[in-house]
């Protein structure tokens, strides 16, 4: 694996967002202006991020469509299926695994767990809600290295460290709280009141 | 109204995360670094994020946990309930209709909107799901100016462009495509394949 320098969150964030601008093109280059005006941000932005990555593109034509997306998703790990479970087969969790978004960008869930014994079983969305002792098993038959948390605040510490006993490295959290994780795991805590908090300030009144 | 400076996002959604640390507080006090450690930042960043909204605690003694957070949650504006709408009734809309931290941080849901007619006149989690063709008159009425969306992605610039002629100035919104909006609005878009996609970035495989 070639060394990279690490790439800050909110240009991977920004990256991900003109893949999918990209993906909509027809036409066969696109300038960085409008990428940048689909994006919503400025031109200079868009190079700068993109120069994370390598040199792409030239001036006066504009990127290659094709290539400029074919690079960017070898670069972000995301031309490949990636393997996901969830954890918790509550309301969240019911919505998540239909999320519409997860299995066009090529990760697919595998695996639904709870531990509420009037839920294992049954079926959930086309999943068979599985108990949580069956997690480890599990992850290793399927080679399994993400998993999204949608269980009670409480319970998500414990889920983060059985999951990374098992063997997965990148977290997924919906649960509000911070959670400990040793260094070679990742976590992205998704806290959607955050959001709406963020939008009353806002409002400014 | 009091003029205010601007306060970065980042600087806010961490605001908002020290606001949940505070209130699991049972001590008087709490030091900038007890509040840094369970929010996975360092003392530094606390006392700085807590600059932009007053100038608060004592050297040797720390903050009175109480009177920070009351002051805190006037500045951020969640000192009060705020009225919000869903629109959307899918598997998505129904799991936020119930997620469990808009309430209890006084997000108050009045309102559930979809345009399919399979739909409208049911109840959704306790709540009737009403025609899109009401909303105008719903939002006057309860004085709503949140609203988010859950519809799916060629549908929500036209949802937002709804709501926003009817009133609401602050969007959260979960399709995945950049909104249009007037500057007296504000929109956050959470697009949750994102955060899966920076994650399988770091697992760097």
């Amino acid at each position: 694996m070639p060394e990279r320098k690490p790439v800050p969150d909110p240009t991977l964030l920004r990256i991900c967002r003109y893949l999918r601008i990209l993906e909509r093109q027809e036409a066969n280059t696109i300038s960085s202006a409008a990428i940048a005006d689909a994006a919503g941000v400025n031109a200079a932005q868009v190079r700068k991020d993109l120069s994370f990555f390598g040199e792409f593109g030239q001036p006066g034509v504009g990127y290659n469509v094709q290539h400029l997306l074919a690079s960017l998703k070898r670069m972000m790990g995301l031309d490949r299926e990636r393997e996901v479970v969830v954890i918790g087969a509550g309301a969240l969790g019911s919505a998540l695994i239909n999320y519409p978004g997860f299995e066009s960008r090529g990760f697919r869930i595998v695996g639904v767990f709870d531990n509420n014994p009037a839920k294992i079983g049954h079926r959930l969305r086309g999943y068979e809600v599985m108990a949580f002792d069956r997690l480890a098993e599990e992850i290793a038959d399927r080679n399994v290295s993400l998993a999204i948390i949608a269980v009670p605040r409480l319970a998500a510490q414990d889920v983060a460290d059985a999951l990374i006993a098992a063997g997965v490295r990148g977290l997924l959290n919906f649960a509000p709280v911070t959670l400990r994780v040793p260094d070679h795991v990742v976590v992205r805590t998704v806290d959607l009141t955050l959001q709406l908090e963020t939008l009353a300030y806002h409002l400014g009144d």
